[in-house]
């Protein structure tokens, strides 16, 4: 008889964005008149940059014709996008990384799970706790780890906790790992890693052979320009290092989907017999065997987020989701609760008053101010008792949810 | 030091079409006058239909503007799709399919390698010969198999010989095997399977708890109405079997990515405890975790396939392509050669004259009628001797084809 997977046992039943889904849809049912806030899922809310829509309809209206259709294109992306991306988002910063390093794919969830696909299956991972749960449930699915214990945390794999404590920089671990997630600027906490801490990742790495997956889907909101935006930036990372990138956050691409994975010619792995491979050559026979190419419309649009319209659009569109998470952030201080991120990040970390848990205080947002948070804790045991906000919203969603919180009489901490 | 996939190393170097493109770009360097006609790889060469165009501007409109912007879609595809093709593609042919057994995505290759996911290391696996490579491939990448032997064939698949000798109907095979993957119209070979070949591969898969991954990639130039196009017109099919779908060649999306895989809730595997667990669960908990939609506007272009219009102009395309292949049959049996396929499929699998291998054929025709076909033997062992050719093409580069070979006087058989 066919048999299963079994590692996909393993995973926790209530994945946190259904779970935040049933509670809602309830409240909803049994508050039939409130008028629900979502500041939850991280989902963009404007419409597309100008650029992006031109070059699409010009490229919807190329399919239309003989002379100009398109059909299969590089399973990696066309050179047009591949070029405007190496040359734009790296060298430009002083990164070498070359066009044909880039690879172009139809999210950053997609290549973040897929990656794995490259990786043998004795490797010892690492990942920081609070994280994005993609990284850890497509550990468990390729069967890199044993069941998960009372706290949710999965056997064999190594937990960084990033707490207030530690400014949320986990420390580099003691044991020698092989694989390590950073996620900068980070989802869930809103923070960001200095030049000196990415310095310090890409040192260990160098030291034990560890690769980093590096995802940089937030680098958009960079704001502070001592703060590296790729893990190129740092001496040493072309050797390490495998950057995921998206056009989700920067340009609004949520819906429309286009991403990219970089991955250096100069990064190798060991193979069984002891030889070692370039992990550029199996990513390669991976992508262009398991895929085949994103949509040449989309395309289309992505490489128009770097023509100058682009990039003022884009740069529009990321400063007004950032001055929401300053809204969030002052708004929330004034009602007495203490926030982390939100500078150069999307999203605002919040601390629980009155030491209530991630899901108790959950309920009361949603009860008492109709809005929807993310529970800190469904991102790990580390991420209890606090909650994260999303600064994508419109303006008036914002104002409207900052009043009532502010009057729900959250004084103390 | 961080551990690759051992098992990529176990592929073999040169993929079908890198190695035809290689052949290719040397003929045109020493060349430069030739004028070569590309009849190998199946990508089709017409414009998308009008009603696809015009759903796509839109759905770009759309995108504009905030009240009509949309992010993160579901990701199995949004209902509107879902449905139209449940309805359109299986419910009116009597199929047992509902809207959310139907998984939205960016292509059927990804689909076919996908699937692998969750299903276990130890099933049996059994591929027809010749195969796509993508099916014997993405097992290799999973560990499936070992290495392969000197005619290309990897230990521990079964490989179904299809042949003229047996009408390139594989026998049912004798062993117990727990995974099957047909495709029908068959890729390389143009040929159909019949209702009655169908129901014996169900049976067989019903007394053996097999699942059978069935590739239908090609049902839309099904002409012979006594032939099936899905797999569930077959009784007992929603307990056996996986189909997987796509618009590429339906409505010629090769290059604006959209496809669809039907897991039927009825469909059951084995855990290691004993236990059955419906293989449904698993797709969906891989789809979410690791896949995060179509893009929004390409899932309106598919929705469009199915308009009034839609059926009416993608049903032309189909036509055109088909009278291509009629083409190809006619002047080829005049030329000389005999030919199978190609009267409910877009490609014609031709026997080489003159008992030369396929690649040798290859080079004649490059050589004497600079006309690119695919080398038979580039999808398995029993696929020597033939040669395909791919109906999509324009009417005047067929013509011109045809015109060519049939001066290389090739009058022997």
């Amino acid at each position: 008889m066919a048999q299963i997977n079994d590692h996909y046992l393993k995973l926790k039943a209530g994945y946190l964005f259904p779970e935040i889904g049933r509670r809602v849809a309830a409240f909803a049912k049994e508050n039939p008149a409130a008028r629900i806030i979502r500041m939850g899922i991280g989902d963009v809310t404007e419409p597309l940059p100008a650029a992006c829509i031109e070059a699409m309809h010009k490229a919807v209206d190329e399919m239309a014709r003989r002379e100009t259709f398109k059909g299969y294109g590089p399973e990696q992306g066309y050179d047009f996008l591949r070029e405007a991306i190496a040359k734009n988002d790296f060298q430009s910063r002083g990164c070498d990384v070359s066009a044909d390093e880039v690879f172009v794919s139809d999210g950053s969830k997609c290549d973040c799970g897929n990656i794995l696909d490259v990786f043998g299956p004795a490797n010892t991972i690492a990942v920081t706790d609070p994280v994005y749960p993609v990284y850890v449930d497509t550990n468990v699915m390729a069967g890199h780890t044993r069941a998960a214990d009372e706290r949710g945390e999965y056997g064999g794999l190594v937990y960084l906790r990033a707490t207030a404590e530690n400014d949320f920089t986990p420390d580099i671990p003691k044991q020698k790992v092989d694989i390590i997630y950073l996620c900068y600027p980070n989802n869930p906490t809103g923070t960001v890693a200095t030049k000196s801490t990415l310095t310090k990742w890409v040192d260990y790495a160098k030291q034990h052979n560890a690769v980093i997956f590096f995802d940089a889907a937030y680098e958009a909101y960079i704001s502070d320009p001592a703060i590296p935006h790729s893990i190129y930036e740092i001496p040493g990372g072309r050797e390490v290092a495998i950057e995921f990138r998206s056009f989700s956050k920067t340009a609004g691409f949520t819906g429309t989907r286009c991403a990219f994975t970089v991955v250096p010619k100069s990064l190798k792995g060991k193979a069984a017999d002891g030889s070692d491979v370039d992990f550029y050559r199996l990513w390669m026979r991976r992508h262009t065997t398991k895929f085949n190419g994103v949509s040449y419309i989309v395309q289309r649009g992505a490489e128009a987020v770097y023509s100058p319209a682009g990039r003022e659009q884009t740069g529009k569109l990321v400063a007004f989701y950032l001055e929401n998470a300053k809204l969030i952030r002052e708004g929330l201080a004034k009602a007495g609760l203490k926030t982390y991120g939100g500078v150069n990040a999307p999203y605002v970390w919040v601390k629980t008053p009155q030491s209530a848990t991630s899901w108790q205080f959950f309920d009361t947002l949603l009860k008492d101010a109709n809005v929807v948070c993310t529970p800190g804790s469904g991102f790990g045991a580390a991420g209890e008792g606090y909650v994260r906000l999303s600064a994508f919203n419109g303006r008036a969603n914002v104002e409207e949810a900052l009043r009532r919180i502010g009057s729900m009489g959250l004084t103390s901490r």
